[in-house]
Parts: structure tokens; sequence; C-alpha cells
């Protein structure tokens, strides 16, 4: 019989009670073997959908590191516990599949980066999940086969359908800011199409507070645009809202000497469309996660393909940092209201007046 | 100074009034000199709108084709006097752009044929606006370039929207039904696109009274489905309606044996798209000239050159006879809910049954 | 421990493979236990690619039909075999997901119909993939949901991507002919949005030989139109193509007397668009396949569900009939060149000369 | 007999002779008396094709300022001689059609304004042609309707497709940088949809010279990023190219508080589509003309009403010099590689180390 990856998810709020789907009904190399959380709702669901199925559920993290055999760990509750549940996953050698973001912290990244390159025999991924999305992909792959010449600039936008409830305001508690939580994507984004080892020149952030003036509290915005330039001749540029009306509209746009790809110029829900009195209409996705489901389920499988047949990852884990640290200056970009100017090893250029 | 074309327009009623216009305005090469009209309504308007300009109104058509210098004459009053105005108009050696049908009997199209073929100096034109639109030339242009291969199926739709008062029904008593009134602009792109001298092996036609059950009195559908084959491996399906919800959407599809081209395969009114609560959402044009309002001027122009350059018109007149043979053995099939065959030279076979 | 549906699949040609892949795989709820072909290269892939797993291999159906605790049957093998070996797996009590077509012949549909009958305890089901597919199920709960109106027309297609090799030619020995099997997925959408007790009025088909020419030696055409009347005032007219150069373009309209419903209007790969020296271009799905991938993993997981819940199938066995009598009549109305008529009940009107 | 306005051009180039042809054919109400350009070149042309309807031709254009009856002058020769010309053509009593740029300096244009002040009888106009596309004033509408909520998000872009000769290049000797020559219609945009009297905040601007490197010697780049606060909350974001594959790309997207419009997010030459072996294609306009030509024509429509109907032009002259000052602050960010702020009344905010 072939073996399968023994694979636990720690944390099944919203995202984590999907991934422990995604490993227990689709990702047919992997077993779930254990689910752990904290809080009695999350472990009442565990018990009811994941138990019947042999999933062992435990309400501590380091119990559940000890599951005999257990191999690999996703970890996906709250920020917080990211970086510190992934660094004892990795002491306890077991492979990582840690949410975005590993941490709204600089520091903190970089220690599970740490930790993760004392044990390189580990998988340790960060899920970004458009990287495994089949139209970024092909868009990746004719990038790469030199369809569009040089890519030069980069459009890209995570846009959330607006909600009347007060979530986003409790969310910005802890998300870092919108360049951090929803651009991050963006980010990632640009350095895979421009180049993992592309050195930031500069960086703009403005933002506005158009319909949730709460987020002000926070420091937070509702509608982000940003600006990365890089050292060569590069420019990506950023947009982040949380009030779309119609509902999730992630686009981007790969512009290179030669030619450009759109990918999701035309949100769209399915392939139906409705000819009403009042026009020709279609229906959009409502959130990333109508949006990229295939994505997480491709991810899960990856990852433990990754582990079972010894292949590197489709992206580093520092390309993650990489990513954090630019969204970080938009974030101080956007709280001082400068531009930042770095210099060609990517060191934040600091003034003069300031140096006095 | 350069000779302009001297015009007059017969009938001022929706389509006439804008024939009208397009000449006086849009029409650089021409000079609308005379217009006329019985219905008092119509030459108020024209008193007010084509007066001032110079246009000399009558309320006569014979008198008006003793207009001193006139050249040309739009015909574009009620279908039944289309064929006599067209006839005499000839007669008085005038150019005749007539505005479709000639007529919805075959024998009195024939007599107008034969008219024009008397006086093959006169520019004889019956307007069938899409030969004139962009788009369906563009297509044109790409069939005979060869980049579809040979032409073997065409779908073609002419759909109206629905409207809440008793227009279609009225409009019913004279059109001729739907095949001969709607479909013609099908079957003239089919003629078009396959040839003008493809011969008809088939006709069957359906149709159906989805929600005006008045046009049943005049022997009519609401929607109709035609499928005409011609000899040679070659056929064309048609749809035509008026009861769409959105607008006026026709759309053409020409298969090649190595490709295909779609026209106006996503009706929209403008190049705006609006994202609400509920989804994407797009206009539609409401009528046919909001559709194809820029085919029409260019059909004034075009006919205004052909008489001023002595070019050759961009379609025969005879290919309006061709198309209303068609339209009229569709609305026989409808009639009777046979599927009527033709021989190799387009004579009808009649059944042995028949014949005993 | 939740109990798990015991499955094999017969028949592992190209579709088979798929089917068993579907089930070991991404078929949470059922575990593929055993599946069977003749052929020693089919057999040979399923050593590899199955047996790891636990499949048991097997080279004889029958021998497969005694599997210890099998519960259900997948026949997926070669046409003629989708009958017979339904009935077998019925006689000896397995649940049946058989592929379409379940034969080519009315009278063995009848076979399986009168087999499955006398076990109503046991769920037997045809595959139509389009009942599965995200799309068309959403434009059928909008139906039902009444914001269409009455639906009165429907156009549909079914368009593969021409091929440089005789698999079209090849294929066609056994198809039963282009309305049976391509159209086939046409027809059972006309009966599902239509209403599956819809009574045929009349059909007329006709078809051509554009590229294919050899197809005639099968009575076979490359492109086919076919136009079915319903009693009650429906039409839906279909087309079905075996060359269309861009890819698989298969696309459905539903007409309501309100408002219309258009499915995959706008075929694409993914969500990626180019933007290139000569325009702006997107790719299309090359097969059925990978146009309907989803739809045929959800048919294996609601056939699960089915059994295990007791639920009833989404659509019945004696649906594959109805479709399967009107491409028949399509058919015969290729064949003979004539237009066919029901009765109210749906049985043919044989004319007069022919009773004499 | 109706008076028509008579209307001289200056200035027979490429837009200088689509300016005379707009009002010598397709203005009605308007008659094309005079035209003039130094060049030998031009003046051939308009012997040949303006001459012989009437049109009287000088090569200076002082001289023609005193041609009888002359009512109204069409400005379009070189960018240096909008200006100037305008002023003369002002003192002379003349209503003004002034192609953009009025000029690319400030002070300059400021003249001009002064000038038309000084004869509020006059109108005086500066061409934004997409204030008088379609499209664009749909959106207008559908903004001032409150459909999208407080308009808080403006994204435009002008992008233009690349050409292998260096025009773009001995263009920018003149052209004053891609933010004042190009993207001053999206900051026009901006301005419109806004609200004219919106007050700059901060404007931030970066390029590349990612295929024209030459460029750099006039300090202008091939691709433009600027980002443009406004006072209370509103942000518009612009890119401009010169680089484009397909062609003539200019996209806007008005993003409000509860729904969004998108202008032109899918360009298109017409209204087919190509079906082909790789894929599904369509043609882009190749040049702006071919994308506004229609614009052009309702602005000398327009500008010919206003004068004859004593109306209000559809936009203030000073708007032009409001858009200039952006586009001269983006210019300037761009040069400096700072982000330049602006108080509440729109005064620039010099640092404090340069003010010690």
């Amino acid at each position: 019989m072939v073996r399968k990856l023994q694979v636990a998810v720690s944390g099944l709020g919203r995202m984590g009670a999907r991934h422990a789907l995604h490993f227990l009904d689709r990702t047919p190399r992997a077993e779930l073997v254990a689910a752990c959380d904290p809080d009695p709702k999350a472990l009442a669901w565990a018990k009811q959908r994941l138990e019947p199925f042999g999933v062992k559920i435990y309400n501590d993290f380091d119990e559940m590191l000890k599951h005999e055999g257990l191999e690999a760990v996703v970890v996906a509750g709250i920020t917080t516990e990211h970086a510190p549940q992934s660094i004892r996953a990795i002491a306890a050698d077991k492979h990582v599949l840690c949410e975005k973001p590993l941490s709204t912290s600089l520091e903190i990244c970089e220690g599970v980066l740490k930790a993760a390159r004392q044990k390189p025999q580990l998988t340790v991924m960060c899920g970004f999940s458009r990287r495994f999305d089949a139209s970024y992909r092909d868009a990746a792959n004719r990038v790469e086969a030199g369809d569009i010449g040089r890519v030069s600039i980069i459009r890209s936008q995570t846009c959330d359908k607006h909600r009347n409830d007060d979530y986003f305001v409790q969310y910005a508690k802890f998300s870092g800011g919108i360049f951090v939580d929803a651009n991050i994507h963006d980010i990632d984004l640009a350095l895979w199409y421009f180049g993992q080892d592309s050195v930031v020149k500069s960086v703009t952030a403005l933002g506005i507070n158009a319909r949730l003036a709460d987020l002000k509290k926070y420091g937070d915005v509702d509608n982000g645009i940003g600006v990365v330039e890089f050292w060569g001749g590069k420019i990506a540029y950023f947009y982040s809202s949380r009030m779309m009306a119609a509902g999730q509209t992630d686009t981007t746009e790969i512009i290179g000497t030669h030619g450009k790809l759109v990918v999701n110029g035309n949100p769209q829900n399915n392939l139906v469309e409705m000819h009403e009195a009042n026009g020709i209409r279609r229906d959009v996705p409502q959130t990333y996660y109508d949006r990229f489901e295939q994505a997480f389920v491709t991810e899960s499988n990856e990852f433990t393909e990754c582990i079972l047949d010894g292949k590197k990852p489709p992206f580093q884990l520092s390309g993650a940092i990489s990513a954090l640290k630019i969204g970080d200056a938009l974030q101080k970009s956007l709280r001082t209201g400068k531009k930042i100017d770095f210099n060609e090893i990517g060191e934040e250029i600091v003034e003069e007046k300031a140096r006095l």
C-alpha cells in the first residue's frame, strides 16, 4: 500500500476548517490524522465533522505535536500564533504549511525563517494562494516563455466586497494594515513576475477611509494605493479596497516590453450571463475563497507532494519575508505620508536632516 | 465648386425622417433638396426641421419627382408604396435608394428589378443596413481573405426588445411575417457570406407565440426558427424574436472549415460596465437604430458616392429578391408545417402525392 | 469510523480511467475497491496507478462483480457493453453509474430501464455531465425561481475542436451519429429546462460534411443542425460540430418570456487574456473534459451521496431514454431528409401515402 | 435660410486636417470657410481637398483672421503656437476651439485664460476629447445620478500602441512629458468625476524607460505611474505607456462608495471576434483617433452649438489649467523623485530644510 502523509491542522476557524477538509477530502496522498483548537465551538465542529473519519481531536497544539507518526502540520489559527507554532513544529521535526502572514512583524518572520534554515530537510511553506492558482500560473509560464518580453510594469489589486457588519474593523486590530493584509498577495505576485531577487528602490502609499471611518482607530484605511519601484526599471502599483459593491475583484496586469497579460480582468462567478430588462449581468465571486478555493486545494496537494517526493516547493519561504518587508514599508509610507527611498542593496535611505 | 448630389426623400415617418436628416446633415457630398409625405404631421415636422435648410417640402410624390435638378430619391414611406414609387422614380430617371423590403410580394419586387434593368445607368439600391455596418464588413473581408476557410454554417438572429404596447401586432398586418421582416437581414447575410449565387436546397421554419398571442390573427409568431440548406453543403439557421428582455441582440456566427467569426456576440450599448451589488452589468442597444445608426449613415454616403463616381453598389438589387424568395419559402414552411425541398436549380419540388 | 461506499470501475479507457481516479482521489465518501478491463494495456496502467492504493484489478467484469463488499459499479467501457454490464450489475444488486449513452438502441436502453425499475432500492444513473456543472445548475435554479418567465426557446450546441487525425471517423462507427452522440447533451438540457415531460411535436435535422468526408461512410456528418418542436409552444434548436478551430465551444441559451440565460457564451480556458501585437486573445478548453472535469467529479460525489444517504438522483434514468428518443428521431430526419411529426402523445405521425 | 457658423482651421497637420474635415463634412451647422498652414505640403493638401468646397486657403494665420465674416477659429497647429494664436484670435473677437494642450507652460496657459475672461461673450474651449465621448458621458451621468455613491478612487490610463519608428522620441521634444501629454486626459477625467474644484493634497510620479531609452534625452519616460491625492479623501492614480502591444488601451475606473463604473475595460475595435486555432481573438483600436473619432466630431458640433445657441460649453477653460497644474506637478515629482505635498488651498508645501 502506498504511504500517505500524516497531517495535522492547528486552528479550526473559518480558514483552518477549510484546510482540514481539503486535507481530509481533497488531498489523496495525505491523511488528516489530527486537528486542534483551543476554542470549544471549533472543537465541537471537529468532533462532529472530522473525528468520525479517524481524525484525533486535540485542544492543545503541543499535545497534538506529539501525535504518533505525525509528519506535517498546517498552522492556521490566529495570526499571533502563526510564528510560534511554526517554530515549535519545526523544532519537533514537522513539515509546516503556515497560513499567511507568518507574522505582521518582520523580526518574528525572520525567526521562523531561521528555524526553517536549520532544518533544510523540512518543507516549510507560507500559504500564498495565488501561487497555486491556474490562471496566475499560466501567466507565469507565459512570462517565463518570453511571450511578453521583459516584465516592466505590474498592476495588481485585492478588492473585497463591502460588508454591512464590522468585520473589517474588528479584523484591522490584528491584520497589520491593508497593505500587509490584502496587498501582500499583490506584492508577492510582483516578486514572482519581476523576479524574487528584485531590489526595492522606493515605496509610496496613500489611503482613504471612504466607508469605514472606524478603521482609523487602528491606523487602517479601506482603500489603499501603493507604488513600489524596483531597481532596474520596474514598477508595481497596487490597489486594495474593502468596499467593492459587486464582490471579490482581484485583477492583475503584467506588462512587458512586448505584450501584456491580464489575470481576471473580467471577474465572474461562473459561466452564466443573465439578459434582463436593464441589460446583461453576471455574478461575481463574493469572497476570496469563492475565487481561490481550487488554489487552496492545489496548495494542499503540492505541499504533500513536496514532502513525499522530496520536491522543492514552488516558492521559497524567504519570499514571504521579502513581501512583508515591502508591505511594511508601504504601511510606514501610509503612516508618515512620505515616499521612502532605498539604496541599491535595498537599505532605506534616511534623509539628511533626520540624520543630523 | 464641387457638385453635390441632389436628393429627395419620400416618406417622413420614423425611418424616413432619419434618412432625411442623414442626407441633410451627415452626407457631405449630397444635398437634400426635397422631401415629401402626405401626412400633415410629417409635413409639419418637415417645415420646421428641413425647410429652413432650403429643403422644398411636397405633399405629393409625383410632384416632388418633377423638382428641378433632382437626381436621386430615397423611398422610405409605407411598405406598399416602396415598389410603385421606386418604379415611378426610375421611370423619371432618378437614382433610387429604397428602404427594405422592396415589397413583401415577390412578383412586385421583380417588377422593380425589371424597371431597374431597363435603366442600367441608374443606381438602384435596396437598403440592407447590415451591408454597411463596419463589423459585418470586417467579417466579410476576413471571409474573402480566406481566414476561416470555406464558409459552411451560418447562424444569425434578429431579436427585438419586448415592447409593452401593441406595436408588433399592428406592424404584423403589413410586415409579411417575421421571416420576411426580421430574418430577411440574416438571409441576406447568408447570401453575402455563402455567395450571392447560392442555391437553396430546402427550408424549414417553425414558430411560437410566447408573449404576443394576437400575432396569430395575422399568421405571425413572436419567435421564429428557420433552417435553410443550400446545395453544395452549406446550412444557415436563423432565429428571430420580438420579446428580448435586454434589448436588440442581433448576433451572427460565420463558421468556416478553418475558423469562425462572431459578429456582436456580446451586445453592448457603449463601453461602460457597472459594478453593482448584484454583479456586473452593461446596457444593450434598445432598437435596431441604436445598433445600426452609423450603418445607415454609411449607406447614404455610399449611395451618393456610387452615383457621383459611377461606382458599382456594394451589392446587387437582385440580391434583395433572392433574400425575399427564401424568406417567402420560410413563411410558407411556417404556415404549412412542412419542410420544403428545392432541386439543384432552385425550383420547389412538389411531392408526388400532390402531383397525382 | 464512517462507512465509505465500495465502488468498482469497469472499463479503463480514456474516460473510464478518469472515473477511476475521480473515485480514488476526489470522492471522499467512496472507496475505489476494484477495477476491470479486458485490455492488457489498460490493465498495466491499473496495476501501476490503482493497485498500490489497494484497488483490486480484474480482467473480467463478472469476476469483479463478485468482489466482496462491492456496492456500486461505474460502467465506462465500450458503448456496446454499457447496457449488458449495467443489467448484470443491477441483477447482482449493485448500484450503477453508467457512462452515456446507455446504448444507441432505444430498445436496449429500455431493457436497462426495466431492470432498474425492478430494483427500486438501487441507484441507477446515466452520466449526463452537464447536469452536474455549476453553471448549468445555476441556470436551472434561475429558471426554477422564475427569473426568465416561461422558458420558450432553447439554443444549445456541442462543438468539438477539429482534430488532425481520423479519431472522429473511427468513432463514428459506434457513436450512433452526431445527434445521438454530441447533441444528446443539448437534448437533455432542453428536457431539463423545458420540463422532463415535454412532448415532442416535430423534429427536423440537417447536416453537412465540411471537412470529414469519410464520415459519410457511416452515415454521419461533421456539422449538424436539429430543430425540435414540443407541444405547448416550445422550440429547441441544436448545433453540433467536429471542426471548431479554437476548441470546445459548448454554448446554451435559455430564452424565456421575460429574460434569457446564456451558459458559456464566451468560452475561455482560464482567467488569462493575452494582449499581443495582433489583438487581445484568450485560450479555449481543448476538449469536453477540459470544460467539464469538475462536473464529472461532482457526479462521482453525488452518485455516492445518493446511495449512502438514500437521496434521489438529480435526474431520472428515464430521462436518458427520452433524450435518446429525440436523438434517434433527429438521426432519422437527417437520414431521410424529412421533417418528422408527432401527435400530442408523442407518437410519430405516419404520412397518408405511406399508410396506403 | 438657417445661418451657419463661419469657421476656420489653423494648422493642417494630422489632427488639424481631421478638424478641418470634421467641420467641412460632419458639422451640419458650421461652414468651413478658411484654413491655413505655413507648410507647403499641408497647403497642397488643402488646395486639393478643401478649396473645391469653397474653403479659402491661407498660409498666414493673421491674414486668415481677417477673413470676412469669420466667427470662430480652431487652433490645431504646433503646440507652441496654440496659445499665441488663441490669444490673437480672441483679440480679433473670434470664438476659439484650441487643441490640447493650450501650452505646456502654466504661465502661458493663464495668459489665454486671462484673454478669454476679458471677452466673456466668446466661447473659448480647449479640446479634451474624452469629455465628448458617449461612454465617458454615460459614466458622468451615472455618477451624477448617485448610482455609485461618493466617488472615492479613480484609476485611469492612456496607453499608446508601440511604434517601430522614433515618433514618440521626436514628439517628446515638445510634448512636455508623458504626464502632461498623455495622462493630462486622465487628470481631466479625475477633475470631472471628483468635481472640478477638488484641491490637490499630494502628487507622486515615477517612470521608466522600458523600450525607448532615447526619451531620457528629453527627460521623458515611456511608462509613467502617477498618484494624485485630493483633500477630502479622494485619490486618483494614473498609468501611461508608449509600448502597448495590442493598440490604444485607455481604461478608466470610477470607484464610488457604493459601486464602480468601468469605461473601456475591454478594448475592442469593432464587434467581431475571431475563433482561431490558438484561441479567440479581437482587434483593438490602433490609435487614439480610432478610439475617439466620434468624440472629436461631437466636439465640433457642440462647439458650434454653444456659439450659435449661446449655450455654456460642457466644461470650463479653467479646467484645462487645473489639469495642467497637476500634470506639471507630476512631471516635477518624476524629475525630482520626491512626493510633493500641497496645503488645503492647493499651495505646494516647501520642506523645512529648503526653507532654512
